[in-house]
């Protein structure tokens, strides 16, 4: 948002400030995922959102909950998650209204969460505008997001979904890109373009190109859309899930939602909002994207987690910290360590050393151990996979 | 022991063909020392000796039992040990007869338990000869190792403090050497040669320089003697330490040896063998050395376990194993790894995962855990004067 964009058609700004609550803007936040190559610290029973990953003393989901209440209020904040983590939410999350927890029965990937969260948004607030922002990200640089949301929330209120594109720092080929196209001339969101499509994981070259020539940006799966676009959208693209969506959503506020839920949420389709929603809608010119010049991470392997930690100490300390020179700690363990880098999870009453490794990572948890380096963080999926082809699911 | 060896003077190949209890031999086995270089699996809770290190299914005092017995018998073997671990040794050893365990109250290094136990057997048994063994080595190629006692024996019988030299199989700069003089001509002992000197643990270029001239041997702590030619040599040149001793083996057998030792035994001066018997007479050319041409293994770190597993996995496999492809396990955890080299001892309910290190150690115990690599295996000890400076002497 910039201090010479001119009187609005809208009237968001007047009613929008920014600092302020925005007006029907209710946040949803899926919080799903095991966090397979975080194991074993994040496990089904207790997945990466629920962890505190960067020494903040919050955990991943309470810094999803602080950024963006200045954004929509305690009231405005929903959260979908498995029911074997309901609890759990609750606990991490005491504002957390009981109206605005939405448990699945099971996991359905994000377009049927965010669709019933959307679908029973809606008929609570016929005009709801909503953000929907995964619970184990990391966002650094608050009043640039804070900034940023606001912005895609007055282009989803001309009716655009919306997501917010990260601005690449390096050609990575985990992460799916964002092609932007023409800026789109809306007021209170002078940066929004449209959006040309989204693209798959590149290879390397290919993310070098999208790099260097600045037209691309990563897709951290942040949409912000007005209720009654996606919901029309998918009544037309995706029938079948709309359907059972709205059978659910009519049921919600009234004594028969969990016998709704449980008769029909195991049909629904098993999809991904990008698939859903994102990729039909930018093919036909619905999709914008605002740019989100903020330092972000999902935190995707050990290696993030130690970047994370070196990056808050680095603040902290103002850079006086030497990152190939230390080990970073999560946790209370006590670590005694010898010309070693990398990073130590432990929380026990274990004394832990550490000799002689460079890059090192060691997750100790109480019935399983894990012990790689950075850039081995990757491979600790297939570590997972082979623990459960063994018959291990009771560490997975 | 050769075939040829001629009639002997002392008869003692009559009386102790090989295969059979060697009379009047009797086993010191000094069981001390804490293993720091194999903390946190040895400490001093439950020390080296106590464990098995090489997948045995024995430990390493067992191991040390069991091939002494056929020289000794049962009855001929005897422990001294720190009265922490009395009742450890006796678990292990079931028929160490309970005269022939020997309880220091405090630790005063070899010279006083070897003397301690030499004046008590003597009183026993004037005639008998001595050897003295650690408790913590691991000794391959049992025939050779038996014959070379056997023909230490025989030395020992003419008068000599001898040692078992064990043959360099590398320029090592951690042991101390033995240098080898002309031969003695003793019957039954054909190998036999006159010790010129003791040598502390040399440089790298001069170790490399005993090991061209064929001269050297490694000092592994073998002494055999007659009890009366060590008691002796203490009366004269310790004369403080025999006066204790001698004193404390008047009581031993008596009802009094608790308050005797209790009374003498703290001031002891506390000196190893090598210093106060070995050393000076070499220089009095009172010690031979008999060649131990056996596979010898003192355990001093982490790499040398990696190092001992490899070798008997690979003797069962018969050169199949690949050792730099594999991952050495000690103990019944699940481990699971990719990519992965090096050693694991853990011996708990927890799944450990090892992706992509090269040589690692990974040492996992119900207090402590040790990560690091068989090159840092030396550096153990350091870590351990840090956690005792810190005060962590609950996992020391």
């Amino acid at each position: 948002m910039t201090d010479s964009a001119g009187p609005t058609v809208s009237g968001a700004a007047d009613e929008n400030p920014s600092g302020t609550v925005l007006d029907g803007f209710h946040v949803v936040i899926p919080a799903g995922g095991a966090g397979t190559r975080l194991w074993p610290l994040s496990r089904s029973s207790v997945p990466k959102f629920l962890h505190d990953l960067t020494g903040a003393r919050r955990t991943l989901l309470q810094s999803t909950w602080d950024r963006l209440v200045p954004l929509a209020g305690p009231a405005g904040i929903n959260v979908v998650t498995g029911r074997a983590h309901g609890r759990a939410v609750q606990r991490q999350l005491p504002d957390l209204d009981d109206s605005a927890l939405f448990l699945e029965p099971s996991p359905k990937d994000s377009a049927p969460a965010i669709a019933l969260a959307t679908a029973v948004i809606a008929r609570r607030d016929p005009r709801a505008v909503i953000g929907s922002f995964a619970a184990d990200h990391v966002v650094g640089d608050l009043p640039v997001f804070d900034a940023a949301v606001r912005e895609a929330v007055a282009t989803a209120r001309a009716g655009y979904l919306v997501t917010i594109g990260i601005k690449p720092t390096h050609a990575a080929t985990g992460y799916g890109y964002i092609r932007c196209g023409e800026g789109l001339g809306i007021a209170d969101a002078a940066d929004a373009r449209a959006v040309t499509s989204f693209v798959e994981k590149p290879a390397a070259d290919v993310a070098a190109e999208y790099l260097r020539s600045g037209d691309y940006r990563w897709n951290a799966g942040m949409f912000v859309f007005r209720a009654d676009v996606l919901l029309d959208h998918l009544a037309a693209a995706q029938p079948e899930l709309y359907a059972g969506i709205s059978q659910i959503a009519d049921a919600w506020d009234t004594p028969k939602r969990d016998d709704v839920l449980d008769d029909v949420w195991p049909g629904l389709p098993k999809i991904a909002i990008d698939y859903a929603a994102a990729e039909p809608l930018a093919a036909a010119g619905g999709v914008a994207v605002v740019p989100g010049d903020f330092w972000w991470d999902d935190v995707g392997d050990f290696a993030a987690i130690d970047r994370l930690n070196h990056r808050s100490t680095a603040l902290e300390r103002a850079g006086v910290v030497t990152p190939t020179n230390d080990l970073t700690v999560l946790g209370n363990s006590t670590i005694v360590s010898r010309d070693s880098n990398g990073i130590v999870v432990a929380d026990s009453k274990r004394v832990i050393a550490v000799v002689g490794i460079d890059d090192v990572v060691v997750v100790d948890t109480p019935d399983a151990l894990l012990v790689t380096t950075r850039a081995h963080a990757q491979d600790v999926k297939k570590i997972v996979e082979e623990l459960r082809a063994e018959g291990h699911d009771e560490v997975l």
